[in-house]
């Protein structure tokens, strides 16, 4: 069976591709300052919840986005797909969070 | 014109409601507490290069779908579409760093 | 033994809890909300070292501030001593780090 | 007037000096690594507020340990002073953040 979509992450990716080309930035892509980058950004995100849950939505998209770009990025330097690896880790985390035990329950899996 | 892909991100999406809603977690799932989740799991990724850059690559992938389960959640949320809004903020950032005075300079805009 | 200083913690927990109750602040200042202003502000320190290690040190001092003014109003907020933290999760580090296998190693505790 | 106090900052600073000379571990605490760590640690801090509130607090104090033996390294290693950084910057947040405009509200200062 195949998916058909129109705006795919296979377009983001190649966008996201060219804009780090034209600039000449790959040189500062390593995997160590992606992921630095991933936890700065998450650092923004978390800001518009700083002190309660009604974030300006807007904003929220915006630091999302470059949490995701940065994924993106990494993922690429890595080589991997972002759909296969988050589809691998939930098949791990299915067993880790039986749905009997884990139902209606935010305990974490070692106190389960 | 179209893409094709065998694994999309819809299937991911699929994949994780449907994980969430056997567990009866989206009780849990307020935009606040995704936010904080997405700093928490780009803090693990962050851990595996606390040292330096020779990260074990399976564990890079595992934790880095940690932040994009999140972020796909989060973005679920929110009623968005993560490639929509990556390519939008990509917008905003080519006029925020131009070629010309960005390429192979990685100072932050406000000082370029 | 007493140790004598002239500009202590005391009075930095001083002119901090002065500086909340001016502003009525308390009322934001949950545990959960100082967690995340303290995770926001490690994302703006580490911003600084983003793309290399030269960061500048004026900047440096003051992210690192924000961090500790809010581990300090946690402290506060828990009722516990900064000092007396430390030095208790010291003694547990040095179990799990014993000197002979840890010497010059950055190898985590679960892997030496 | 003078402070005094039986357990001081000086002596928790020499003890982690002591630890971290013992190990040979200095070689790997550049400011960048140690400000990774920082946002790794707060990770874990903001982790046991993941869901709610209620965090044990026993754990709090022992990762908020963590993040403040980080914050003390990296002060040590610019040769800064916690208490003086921390009252520096309340100066400046002071007229950022006057009391008859910030009173009450969680507003940020750019929008006040």
């Amino acid at each position: 069976m195949r998916y058909v979509r129109t705006v795919t992450s296979e377009r983001v990716r190649k966008a996201l591709a060219e804009f780090v080309d034209e600039r000449d930035w790959a040189q500062f892509h390593t995997p160590g300052n992606l992921a630095k980058s991933i936890s700065i950004e998450a650092g923004e995100l978390l800001e518009l919840f700083q002190w309660g849950d009604d974030a300006n939505e807007a904003r929220v998209r915006e630091e999302l986005a470059d949490v995701v770009t940065y994924c993106t990025l990494l993922a690429g330097r890595l080589g991997c797909d972002l759909d296969e690896i988050v589809l691998e880790k939930l098949a791990a985390t299915r067993q880790k969070y039986p749905v009997d035990r884990a139902k209606g329950r935010s305990t974490k899996y070692d106190a389960l």
